[in-house]
């Protein structure tokens, strides 16, 4: 198992993993692979900075960070993905980890995690929970109604 | 006395009211102009969306905010600025009632502030509780060491 920084050549499978996890709109995932293209761009540590979970080469998950504009302190988690085939083997925790280590070497020291709290988001939820992040702030109804923000934050 | 939205011959204007009224790094004041560049080139209700207040078509403060993306019902209010030798005299008030009308004339319910706990912002967030704003989250060190963030939030 690697999780290192994303190669251009993990586009697809990246992209398809973002799909096939189910709870993500085409609008969600369209914008996962826009980012990547972003982050083939940028230079390392700015703007969007993917990573891949990989078993003998094949990517079953990713994250993508970045530093949140205009701190010095913050990072932005944008996304933490597993693909359906690889749930409950540590995947997402891994790559929380590998994450936290990215968002470390940046000289950043706060995480910001913006989840829903809708049930399908409830891995997720746990994951952050485990992880010692914590809830900082409870939005009703900001991405939808009925879909309301939860704020996570991780402290480094 | 008037408020809408801002026309191109502003921008000057605007980034001097941002330089003049103390507070913003120099990095949030090239920010203004290059969020007023994008605004130029978008659609409006889309991107960045700025509104001035004037006086005798003099600029004497601006508010900047975009629907907040992958979101249906939020909006971030990114700067609301009155020139300094304007302070006192209701101009941040009137930029946020602008604010409030523009979000809800884009279909969207619920405005995201992100201020600084530093005393040279208690204006604003004096102008927050006053608006009827709910202070929503308080994350420390999120801007810098010692520079927290006050996240408020208005329900339209």
């Amino acid at each position: 198992m690697t999780v290192s920084p994303s190669v251009p050549s993990e586009r697809a499978a990246i992209v398809s993993a973002a799909r096939r996890v189910g709870v993500f709109t085409e609008e969600e995932i369209r914008t996962v692979g826009e980012l990547f293209d972003d982050y083939l761009r940028d230079a390392v540590g700015t703007g969007y900075n993917f990573l891949s979970y990989r078993v003998d080469n094949q990517v079953l998950g990713f994250a993508c960070w970045g530093p949140t504009d205009l701190t010095r302190g913050a990072a932005d988690l944008y996304w933490i993905c597993a693909a359906p085939e690889a749930q409950g083997q540590g995947v997402g925790a891994a790559l929380f980890h590998a994450v936290e280590e990215a968002v470390r070497s940046a000289g950043r020291w706060l995480i910001m995690i913006w989840t829903s709290g809708k049930p399908e988001y409830e891995s997720a939820r746990k994951l952050y929970e485990r992880t010692g992040c914590e809830l900082s702030a409870r939005v009703a109804d900001f991405f939808d109604h009925g879909d309301d923000l939860l704020l996570f934050t991780r402290r480094l």
